[in-house]
């Protein structure tokens, strides 16, 4: 009942009328929206909930992202405190504590385009890395904001490799103190969100050097403004790193340390400690300091970067029912753009990614929480599972995300390039998740590395002793395999258990073939390390395929949970297989190579894959209604639930400084020129 | 000699020492740069000019671009006109002509960070498409800068759809007038460049109506704003469409016409004229008003895209050999990341692309030159060819270059997000080339609806009768075929005849299958348009490969040309050999189908392609300085010629107005968010 209302812009749209072209959409739906909804939220009552959140996020003006596109990086970084502070006011008076549903809710209203982003990550690394004495005094003070916090692990030379770090923190017996230093100019640190103008404190990774020798990373907290009057401590250098290709509501910075000083009680110690007399003790793993980083991996899936390709994926199907462009039969009107053939393989694989990435996601916080306390308390038995799966999810959920946000926005032609479509915010934030929490050339190395020790020890215990068994997301990789995949017909290849072993199978032949070239090099001489490198491309490209059958399986598995909702589960069913498919049509390849599928089954698959196309386009829209973004959330004015899209842009634009400002070229430039000849004759 | 020290930016790093890292790259060259900049440019006498034309530029504050990446879309608008305006008074001063290759120098050296870039689109059109007498009146207006003009065709609700644009000309036999209107809100023209705040005179795309017929598309000339105040002469609305992914330089804009009335001589009339009392005469084809835009796309590929992808390339590169990450042996120190087999892999094919599509575009050029004087001169034989491989070509060339800027920026890891890096102005600029001047899809299918129709045409004359000749670009259709690849060593996979074969065969495949989907449909009742669009992706692939083919295809035979400078020639031949192979193994799926290649081949080429890879890594930093562009067009912190990436990032940084002014949200937000809490405690 008030979903549609809910939906719509307050004051923007009440007087328009739903344009007929989306409406006629919205008429017969073969599944009821609320209910997938609710499934999206975890609930009817999460839903509910975020509603009000949004009522009251909307209702407030200092809250509005109206005019976010025509604004300077000053003007956004502002703005963005702005939001911060009054959302915080909000909580104080609402009652609504720091990692409550209700704050994460108005974090997603607005579009994470708040500032202090970094700070919850500081507090986050420090319940993970902290003893239970440093997280009790570090999140008192970081909750109620008595200090602002960044995390600062990347420098100018170095990022995603971690033993690369530069800058040193030696232990002073004498003081009790670590000295924290930057020795080059590369280990400078550079890029920590919330450094270059608001930080108090930092959480800096630094090489611990005590009793003389070398430790690797461990973490330290540096005071870096003073909490008087916000100017750098002594020895601090610190400031922003300038414009960026976008982020600008955030304060990306960079922080020198000239020999600072800091209390032995500010190296985090969960998993090490420092002696008062420089005595190293180790209570972890090597791999222990990484687990700050999982947890942020995992979170900022569904957090930040799907959401981007699922605005995305609204926007451009929306603005495709409105937009026409030619005939589909010579006699007809022009047709709606998302009924041709072109706009349906464009869009709706994208379609399907923010759906299956939704339940991947899902899943992933879901194995997070099940071993997070197990991890805190130093049983690290799930650590590299966990570690392997969420550095290849990252990897390649930002990836496809930042290629399908591109593809959506191509697909609204020029109107996409359009600031005021909201595309173009879209696809420059979430590239950068590309590369930020870890570079995903990295992360799938990284998933690689795990695959291939996996497959080693499954292959070491094929003979008679008793087998160790393989972690569950690889535990395929000992499963029997067909050489041939028996599937004929349209109707084989839409049995989940059919595409799922077509890419167990792949990635199984994959890690097959990577290991034996990794393995041949070993014995003709190379060292582990050379050998690894020469064989990368290998390695990466069956890590790729693992993680795409990764997320098959899973979509498959939610799916099956979803019997009593038979309407919702047989649409989802058909994004799974069209995921499923265009990913082996995408990678047809590597499924003929070895005869697995032949050009004939190829050409079964590509038949199916073009009727689940028609068969999406019906749901289409709806699909997109389900994610339930407010049109002031998605700031579009292709993308609004209306469907009044040229008018909105026609508004729109004359509210830019463009238009509003006067013409600042024409009385020193424009004139003279046009008058510069005409002197002349 | 001079050419180091002519490529390094004044001032800015005259005092610094080249990095070692990067010195050393250079200092074995196993070819001559300086000569491959000259067969680049076309002779030697022109990378003369070229440079002459640099210093001038360079040496004049007025025309900087060290500012542009902290600018607001204003300032970057009045930057971009103070540029157009001095180089204009250069211009008149040294006596450069407006066709000269000295302005044209001079806006690559300001990497088109200029105005008026539609007002040189609105005269050639004008050349293109007006009477003689027109091209006389209206070439003398523009080109002395009389007036400033627009080419008028987008509009709000269609674009690369002719056919359905809305803006009417109806003609007034009474008045010896066209009334020029627009007759809904989608009718609005929407994205001309120098309209939102510059233009007098707009070339309108309208419908022509005359004696009550509708004659389709035609240009009119019609006066937009005063030429005494600038203001928007009556009838007319005009503005800026606001805020876009990048093109902040330019005033996109858009118009609105209310019953304008233009003489009945601003009609284009070389292949059209509306005589007097409203008879309507047809001189060309339905196309020929196609011809312009054309010319325009051939142009845009050397003038505007491929500068992109070669300068994005040159700054990836080159912070490849500075940025040192992990060790590839245990012993070894960091190693330079170009060393890493994953960062050849994303960058070598991309730059093989920029080399390639250089002599693409030459290719295409040449074509375009051929042809120009016969269709002015109403002889159309040529243009169905030229307007499918021009539309071809473009889509090809501005999806890879945007796809591979992306990739480059991407292999910069966290730096470049930075706009400092150059990197995201370079991603941001060339996706919109996917969309403008025609947007790709479409443009590919009118490659596909030539390569169609050639098909068949070379099916209908297998017969006795004699044949027709086929296009050039198509000629391969009808060549002898083989099922199967001969190749087997990794040396066979080196000879261009093999994978141009291999292309070739692939390509035939294709759309033989197209055409039997399409003949299948029809046979069984459906018309030609039902069945294209039924079977509109396979022709889609089908297209692709072929332009694919047509790149190979023109790189081997540039190549030829090169016998007398073997060197060059070699390091070329491994570029155009890794394009090919590179892309048979992207495409791997479409060569294994039919077994026209077996998996044990693909292994091949995948082992000859990583070999490739090493072989290209020793040229690579010659291949990037080859280009020549000077470190103020880069205007790259990443990617100057001396490698000092870090001194320089960490220098511009500074003085980034997020630096330079001071916090905007320090007393308003920062400060009482630190208290808020305090005062309770």
């Amino acid at each position: 009942m008030d979903s549609p209302a809910h939906r719509m812009a307050l004051g923007d749209t009440r007087s328009r009328q739903v344009h007929p072209d989306i409406e006629s959409e919205r008429c017969m739906p073969s599944f009821n929206v609320e209910q997938l909804t609710n499934i999206l939220d975890g609930g009817a009552q999460n839903t509910a909930l975020r509603r009000k959140v949004e009522s009251i996020v909307h209702s407030d003006p200092e809250l509005s992202l109206e005019d976010n596109y025509f604004m300077t990086q000053n003007e956004r970084y502002e703005a963005a405190f702005k939001k911060t502070f009054h959302i915080q006011m909000l909580a104080q008076r609402l009652g609504w504590s720091q990692d409550s549903r209700e704050l994460r809710y108005a974090q997603r209203t607005l579009s994470g385009d708040l500032a202090l982003g970094l700070h919850r990550t500081f507090l986050k690394s420090i319940r993970t890395l902290g003893s239970e004495e440093q997280v009790a005094k570090w999140d008192q003070l970081g909750t109620k904001f008595q200090i602002l916090g960044t995390y600062a692990q990347t420098e100018l030379g170095h990022g995603t490799f971690l033993r690369g770090l530069e800058t040193e923190a030696t232990y002073d017996a004498a003081t009790q103190e670590f000295v924290v230093h930057s020795p080059t100019i590369t280990a400078i640190k550079w890029w920590p969100g919330d450094l270059g103008r608001s930080a108090t404190h930092a959480l800096v990774q630094a090489q611990l050097i005590c009793s003389g020798a070398r430790q690797g990373m461990h973490a330290f907290i540096v005071p870096v403004r003073s909490l008087e009057d916000h100017s750098p401590l002594p020895g601090i250098t610190v400031g922003d790193i300038g414009p960026k290709m976008d982020f600008d509501h955030m304060d990306n910075g960079f922080l020198k340390l000239d020999h600072v000083r800091v209390p032995r009680e500010n190296m985090l110690s969960r998993f090490a400690q420092v002696l008062p007399d420089g005595t190293y003790i180790k209570l972890g793993t090597e791999k222990s300091n990484y687990f700050g980083m999982v947890v942020v991996r995992v979170e900022m899936l569904m957090d930040e970067v799907l959401p981007l390709l699922q605005k995305a994926c609204v926007i451009a199907i929306r603005y495709s029912v409105i937009r026409r462009q030619s005939q589909l039969r010579p006699s007809d009107p022009e047709a709606k753009i998302l009924d041709h053939q072109t706009q349906q393989q464009k869009l709706f694989p994208q379609l399907a990614k923010a759906y299956v990435f939704h339940f991947v996601a899902n899943s992933l916080q879901k194995f997070l929480h099940r071993s997070y306390s197990s991890i805190l308390d130093r049983d690290f038995s799930l650590l590299p599972e966990l570690h392997a799966l969420s550095a290849g999810m990252k990897a390649m959920v930002s990836d496809f995300c930042s290629q399908g946000a591109e593809l959506c926005r191509r697909a609204c032609g020029g109107h996409g390039y359009s600031k005021l479509s909201g595309l173009p915010f879209l696809v420059t934030k979430v590239t950068a998740s590309c590369t930020y929490e870890g570079e995903n050339t990295v992360l799938y190395l990284q998933t690689a590395r795990f695959l291939v020790k996996s497959y080693l020890q499954a292959q070491e215990s094929t003979g008679s002793t008793p087998q160790r068994p393989l972690p569950e997301s690889v535990a395929y990789l000992t499963a029997p395999d067909l050489a041939r995949c028996p599937a004929q017909t349209a109707a084989d290849f839409l049995h989940p258990e059919v595409y799922t072993a077509a890419w167990a199978h792949v990635v199984v032949r994959l890690i097959k073939d990577s290991v034996y070239h990794l393995q041949t090099l070993m014995q003709s001489g190379a060292d582990m390390q050379e050998a690894w490198n020469q064989t990368i491309l290998r390695h990466l490209q069956a890590a790729k395929a693992h993680c795409y059958y990764v997320t098959v399986k899973i979509f498959t598995e939610a799916l099956e949970k979803l019997e009593s909702e038979p309407a919702i589960k047989q649409v989802l069913k058909r994004l799974c297989d069209l995921y499923a498919l265009d990913g082996i049509l995408t990678n047809a390849g590597d499924f003929l190579h070895d005869g697995f599928l032949s050009g004939a089954q190829i050409d079964v698959v590509k038949t199916v894959y073009l009727d689940l196309l028609l068969l999406i386009r019906k749901d289409a829209i709806l699909l997109t209604d389900a994610f339930d973004y407010t049109d002031q959330c998605l700031n579009s004015a292709l993308g609004c639930y209306d469907g009044n899209v040229y008018e909105r842009l026609f508004q729109w634009a004359q509210k830019s400084p463009t238009n509003t400002q006067r013409n600042p070229a024409y009385e020193k430039y424009i004139r003279p020129l046009l008058q510069s000849w005409s002197s002349k004759l």
